[in-house]
């Protein structure tokens, strides 16, 4: 009897997800791994897209199905990759993303400072690797990078790799944004190793021209959608003004312990605090939103409140900055109509800049292997489309202020 | 100029919802409605199927998306539907599931005792009309069943409503089961109205056909998954362990204040219960079950700590009922494992029956128009794989019980 | 430089369909692979479904892919399938419909008598394989079913077959049917052999009968829709009225010599007749059809105009024959109508019987490897839904007549 | 009983088209319009995308229900459209593409010298107004242009019109180039009419620029593609070889009579040509081409069989002409090798140049209305995407040239 060995995850993105090794099976079944669940992918984009609920696990495996994928391709390519390094390869994809923390990108370097998710993310795969016995070792090589093939790092962090591949894939496909789709199958189908660096087969241009495109799209469309932006930059204050209430000396409680811990950390100590970070996740910040609409700090209570019943702080995107003056006549008003000070309207009113580069030349190339044999970087291609205007970062500047509720 | 007064909002599903009514926004902006954001639509089926997070609230905008079809239809072939008939419906859909509370039926019944999610739907309900001036009236009048055209209400619940076509479509499109995939377009455009009663047209048959057929096939492979009873049964199992540590005087807290109230409700109090109720979602539940891995009763903490990491009790379903003998003995075996009393061993180890009738002729009929007019229920249809196979209630019994880690 | 060294074929069922070696491209090449883009799939459905114009040329790609993706699910699992074997089961799959004629199965048998297009498919396999040297030799056995691994002509011919999963699919997907839509991918994922025989794991049924109920819903809503099945009758009339005309003596003269050889063609001639088939596709019939609108045959005349501009031929299917009283009264209304004879009003007025069993236990039967190791056919499981109600042949008369133009 | 008094019809790519008025119905049932079925849309785009085999007749009827939804949205914005108008131009969209000839675009000016397919179009549409008794003349008023509300004519044709929608989508989904899929539901959304013209609200500037982007990728990737390129340029020149026999007194015969009477007429004729056009198709041209491969004319039997069999001349694109010694070198070569003139080798030799113009600001101009009520080209919008990158034509020069069977 041939039974199945492996295991199959149903996806509604490539439809089959499947998992061909027992290492890889371990770490998906950890709780450091289980915990990806309880993160949202998307943090708030789903107060605009109902459907972006997808957690960071879901886009983890995804990820890791592309890998598999692109490794196949390359393969059959004739690029020579081990037994070992194809396994080390798909364990660095799988946790690429473990040391995110609750709501992701908009709570990074507000719960934990000046610490990086990437940097997280090492510590969490070192502590799995001496639970596994080493068996993580070549894979934490790959994610420093520190590997002798280095295109299997390009794989795992670059222009084209397969964690911008899925989330592309996978945001639009939640957030029902059809104009996000990418050919990521025909991308990968055109991956390829030449002098030890990922690139693309010249056929793949236009594919690229649209990847490009298309990330451009999410981003304005959605990834900075006045709303989102608005629902995230509140949830940064609201963990500010609980810091600001702890650090001056009144009590606020978070509906978890390890929750408190965090905010109460204070940089300068010397008590670990990653050994705890993997107990941290959305649930322990929003149950706390929620209990914190009852606080009796009229601040705290009323981001908190807005946030949980989407009424949120108006916002406003421009390509200028918003006038100083301007700013600082809505925080008076909005101090006095609260009867709060002016320094505790900040948290009611506020401005700050965002901004998208599709494709930062001064980062990763994306390298075109031309049938020819030459190799140039998709910049000099002569792609008006490319070269000119996707490769300029566009910066946006946004307001949030609050509104009496009502007032539209 | 000409500006869209209508809001649109994405769906991945149906590609866009249109909300066309002023008090339709009102209603979705209401912090009653935005609750069931923070509700599972399909509680732990994400631990089986990753992608299966959507919410009670997109299900409901869906479910009111196939209203708007549905009417759109009916009205086209000439049944009489007034403006504000169509709105009352579209509330009443939008609402139908406002009185779920968190991990919807999974906890129906424990948190609340002896109510029905559509009773407390039709309190809050109530709670909204008085708020909105009594502009639900119609709406309430057709949700309760009590309204002159009793089609409308066959629209939000009877054999072939919007509510269970959106929800056989959506849980099929985010868990990746192609399989249950329906026709619900075609369905659809094929209801009609005949002599006051909700019907399909004789073309229909073979979609019908198919819609049971995907219907038994989500059951089995989906909401009656072995994995996703396991965890469902160990969240209830959760709650009344704390319900009974707090009955034999044990402090035992939520992590939030109203999780607490309810978990101390006395169903023979005279407080009023509902008014609290638009409050508790998924997150006070999760977050303390976060909490209580950390309890000091052995029991409510192994049950938390499997729930939390998916190191779910192992179960299986069988179709004849579990010998009594060895369930005996498997919780003697845990009891004297972990060191508890039998009793509190029936906390991990524990068996029940679980069943699915898909078409239940006692219920409410599938009415079949045929093309010379005559009406048949669909049970009396020739058509050996309706009334033969589907209409017979299918029971099976589950078995659930805890195992050391490691054991497999 | 790493090139790619496969070809890579857009489908919009799939994705991408990779041609992995030479030999397969050297098939695909061959003018007698290419004359499958000129025949349609599915006939004449596209008069009720108008996206259903792909090519057998395109299904047989497809079945391609499936059992690309079968090889590598069976090897996966540790079945022992050697380079050879697999490259000539690809061979054999893409050249399983090699000898279908003009309009598929609905000239089967009318072009060229007694003779099935399996039988013309080894033929052309033959030719083909003089060609290239005796290489598909071992395609041609597995084909023939003598090669000794017999799964793999059951992956090619049997109840699971690719052929039949791909077909169904495509199908579904392009006349829009989406109730037609399969789990293929999962049914795929489950395929094992045992004791040198195709059968699918346990975890599959539900899957298995959702492909069976999908089945028989294409039966009956798309292959054996009343408009198809008179369409695809009216042009064997037509067929057989050309003939019947030349051998009266009547000169008429096909658009293309190819078919004229066909069309005069006498079963019991020397001259050999299959070397010439790979010229015949769509284009000969349809454009012989075009050209005799203008025939001063009546009968040929009606035929032809009124199903190049889809006036077809009333129809209806019924459970019971047709009573032939009625049946002839029309035939002598259409007679005296048009003026003609009673026999050739035969030719404007007629009956029939069509079928279809979903699945066949005499036939080849679908076997379940259980988790214990045993195995069942389908029809024993306890299923009621498959073993009752699929088991049985369904079959339907149907009627087909001339109606004045006006008539409805 | 109330009965469905609208056909529906399934479709692959939005699932349902209603027809919902009589007169449609016979539109679509008429002769005229049926004939579209037997022409593919994308010409021999096939040979490269085996799933682009669609109809012009499924392309005009996607197009209708774009326009079926259009409509809705306006009027639902407030846009005045009376029944009548309603009517007329979902008329004028259904037949807008009435007058293309066999293979569409490519035999376009070859078949019928100087004449556009919108003329013949026009030509065909009276026809039919005489014989519908004038209720086509608000619809032919629409297509010429000379209809008061000319935003109406913009919906059939312009920038942002309904076929382009349609024709990018189902090109995209029957190619399965998934890059070229548009968010036509989106912009559809956004359709609004200001001071009588048709223009899009500002949320929809990221959907435009991505329909702009895809249409280019559609253009370079599918349209445009080398292999497409070849074989309709071998289509014109095997009627062109055709021709010129037939001029030089060789006795060429098609394989209709109504083709036949095309290769032979002749301009300055003055028999009407157009009354015979609804009779032509595809069929006529390939099984002439079919049959042509037996032609004693060597250049016409080689083009013919090449076609067929998809051994295509060679062909390169390029951004600079070809060089016209080269050109002329390839010609004597080919002559010297087929003992064939110089001028007869041309036909097997040749160059020519194809361009596209994304978007044309000198053509139609897509308006922008922007919530302050102001109005903007979208050239002028501050969006380097499009204003820079996409108004520009892009040129390119093509050769194609015969190859010895086997050169590769």
């Amino acid at each position: 009897m041939t039974a199945s060995r492996n295991k199959i995850i149903n996806d509604p993105v490539y439809g089959f997800i499947t998992i061909d090794h027992p290492l890889l099976l371990k770490i998906i079944s950890h709780p450091y791994y289980q915990r990806l669940r309880r993160i949202y992918q998307m943090a708030f984009a789903h107060l605009v897209y109902p459907g972006a609920v997808h957690s960071r696990l879901h886009h983890s495996l995804g990820a890791y199905h592309l890998m598999c994928e692109a490794i196949a391709v390359l393969k059959n390519k004739g690029v020579r990759i081990t037994a070992e390094e194809e396994l080390a390869t798909k364990i660095a994809i799988l946790l690429h993303d473990i040391g995110h923390g609750p709501y992701s990108h908009a709570l990074e370097h507000v719960l934990v400072e000046n610490v990086r998710h990437e940097q997280i993310s090492i510590s969490i795969m070192q502590l799995l690797n001496e639970e596994f016995g080493g068996k993580l070792d070549m894979a934490l090589e790959i994610f420093r990078n520190i590997y002798s093939k280095k295109f299997l790092y390009q794989l795992i962090s670059g222009q084209l790799d397969v964690d911008r591949m899925d989330y592309l894939n996978r945001d639009s496909f939640f957030t029902g944004v059809s104009e996000g789709v990418i050919g990521y199958d025909r991308i990968i189908k055109m991956l390829t190793v030449h002098e030890g660096k990922l690139m693309v087969e010249e056929k793949a241009i236009y594919s690229i021209e649209k990847f490009l495109v298309a990330r451009r799209l999410m981003y304005w469309q959605v990834y900075l959608h006045k709303t989102v932006v608005s629902a995230e930059k509140m949830l940064i204050k609201i963990i500010e003004r609980a810091k600001f209430l702890l650090a001056s000396g009144k009590e606020v409680r978070a509906s978890s312990p390890i929750l408190d811990f965090y905010l109460r950390y204070k940089t300068n100590s010397s008590e670990p605090y990653l050994e705890k970070f993997y107990l941290l996740d959305d649930y322990d910040v929003m149950s706390s939103v929620k209990n914190w609409i009852f606080d009796d700090d009229p601040v705290l209570s009323i981001l908190c409140e807005s946030l949980i019943n989407r009424r949120l702080l108006k916002s406003h995107l421009q390509a200028n900055p918003y006038d100083e003056m301007r700013v600082k006549e809505l925080k008076q008003e909005v101090a006095e109509r609260l009867n709060i000070s002016e320094e505790d309207a900040a948290y009611l009113v506020f401005t700050g800049e965002t901004s998208n580069t599709t494709y930062d030349p001064s980062d990763e190339r994306i390298h075109i292997l031309f049938k020819d044999g030459h190799v140039k970087d998709i910049s000099e291609v002569d792609n008006a489309l490319i070269h000119q205007a996707l490769a300029r970062p566009v910066k946006k500047f946004y307001i949030c202020h609050y509104n009496e509720p009502g007032e539209g």
